[in-house]
């Protein structure tokens, strides 16, 4: 296979004010990397498309450092070794790893994670076993410590993370309610044996929508969306519940903006409640043991996911901000070359 | 000691539309109550006011039963035995229980709790010993998990729980500061040990004069009052900050009305952070515990208490309406008879 002599990169070409668009990336053309001593080349087959994303290219200081105009956009990826001067892999083997939006990408051996396409398609590794099913995995089972009979209410529950929350939790013995956007979102997760969903979109008043499938009240609520969604499953929260701030979507365009919304502290304090805010890299030491639980439930067929694969990564921009804007249905893919093993 | 044959109490006379007023209580002469088989008749001492009772008053419906106009306020009391047909208990002990906004009250002996005037005043039992000491003990220990080298924010530092969450944050190894209303307060915090006070009622910007005195952030919000000095906290918080939501008195008196604020859901996540409700009620089975430390710390004078007393039950009203307000200075009491302790 012949890589030809030039690979092509997005970089932010400028600071989205509010939503990004697609003259805020540059696809540019640049010569192909060549590995050095412990690095190994990759092709990209998938690039990951996530909401964090909007976070890196706010300008706002946060968890980790951002992307600043000019750099290329960060992101995970699944790819395949081209030519390899690390230990440990060789051409043709297929890896995982944090190389961003490219087509191609050098990177030293031990940034790379080797995948074996026998355990799970390769996609996986940045998916329901990448960083969104860990997600799931530690933010339900170490924050939420769900209990059998708990109700369990999840937002954009057809998402990369909801879809596997709703799962694990219904493992585990809980009822399972997902909020998601749409007939079609609502009817999947219905599909994926969550016990009811309601259509956030077309609610009137989704406080009481939400409130008549948890007729016993809501003790675990995994929030991805923040705000106004955050505000209703706040009315029937449960003594001693458990709110997860996973992800604040809702203001993910309008981040350092204000945020205005009712305060939660008197219902935190009548049901002694707990709000705690998760960040899957606190968790990477216990990667293999999610990694473990939750292909092996992949394997019996107690977890299933869908993908939202979108061909090309000049079409990247594009994912993202339709990512942002919930259009995807599903773990959001950019294919970035063929993936052989399918 | 004759007591006589009237009583007198305080009922609700109207619920309060935002901050109460003296008309909202009714001060009536019953006929003095008579004990029964395994009752005591109690002439009250000490009725202690408390900011919950703006809560209980409200008509809202919350983590106990309110009171409804009519009857009779309710709170906690120290008070002396007069007539006791109650196993254990003997004309002229000194007694601890809820017996409400009355100077003369009858209860079940297994709802008196008999105190030795040796070991401590008589009147802590409602303070730095009862109630509130209580909720400072449990909550700062039990949902802050303080550590050596924290930095540990109070608001309504002055207060009767405030002063003692401090000065068990001291003998934790904590760095302590104070949020108070007015020098006098402030000053007051700091005699007791705080490392810092900061008057918020003199502050344009608290924020900052907080990050001013806090230069390696907070780590655990001891968060009595909500609202905006919520707000300013917030923006200082550390990685894996801990909110301990224990009062919200910013909000006592507009209860059921909307309090919007800026949302915190993007700071809990970016940090890690955790807010979680406390009420002290869940705790009752471990006050021997937390009696017996705080007791402790009281003689080796390592916690030391102000108490702000008023003298008469007809002055129940205006300590409460002041304690709402924030004109109190230290543990709000009123002086129902006299102390034949003191």
């Amino acid at each position: 296979m012949s890589e030809g002599t030039e690979a092509r990169q997005f970089v932010l070409a400028a600071r989205p004010q509010g939503a990004p668009k697609p003259s805020d990336f540059r696809l540019e053309t640049v010569p192909m990397p060549q590995p050095r001593h412990g690095e190994a080349l990759v092709r990209v087959i998938y690039l990951s498309i996530d909401p964090y994303m909007r976070g890196r290219i706010s300008g706002m200081k946060s968890y980790t450092k951002g992307v600043d105009p000019g750099e290329v956009m960060v992101g995970g990826c699944v790819g395949q070794v081209v030519e390899s001067h690390a230990p440990g892999l060789a051409r043709g083997d297929f890896v995982e790893g944090a190389l961003g939006w490219r087509s191609h990408a050098v990177a030293p051996g031990h940034m790379l994670r080797k995948l074996d396409p026998a355990d799970a398609p390769i996609s996986t590794a940045v998916g329901v076993l990448g960083m969104p099913g860990m997600t799931a995995y530690f933010a339900l089972l170490d924050v939420g410590r769900p209990r059998a009979g708990d109700t369990v209410v999840i937002s954009a529950a057809s998402g990369a993370v909801g879809q596997v929350v709703g799962q694990i939790a219904r493992i585990g013995g809980c009822r399972v309610v997902g909020i998601a956007g749409g007939p079609k979102k609502c009817a999947f997760v219905r599909e994926l044996g969550f016990d009811a969903a309601v259509d956030y979109k077309a609610s009137k008043d989704l406080a009481a929508d939400l409130g008549a499938v948890c007729p016993n009240g809501v003790d675990i609520y995994f929030d991805n969306v923040g705000g106004d969604v955050q505000d209703a499953v706040m009315e029937l929260i449960n003594l001693k519940a458990r709110i997860i701030i996973c992800g604040t979507i809702s203001n993910y365009n309008r981040l350092g903006q204000p945020d205005p919304g009712p305060r939660h502290s008197r219902r935190l304090l009548a049901n002694r409640a707990r709000m705690e805010g998760f960040l899957v890299f606190d968790y990477l030491h216990r990667y293999p043991e999610g990694r473990a639980r939750v292909g092996a439930w992949i394997k019996e067929g107690r977890i299933k996911y869908r993908e939202d694969v979108v061909e090309g990564l000049e079409r990247a921009p594009e994912a993202l901000i339709g990512v942002l804007e919930g259009r995807n249905f599903g773990k959001q893919l950019v294919r970035v070359s063929p993936d052989p093993t399918r």
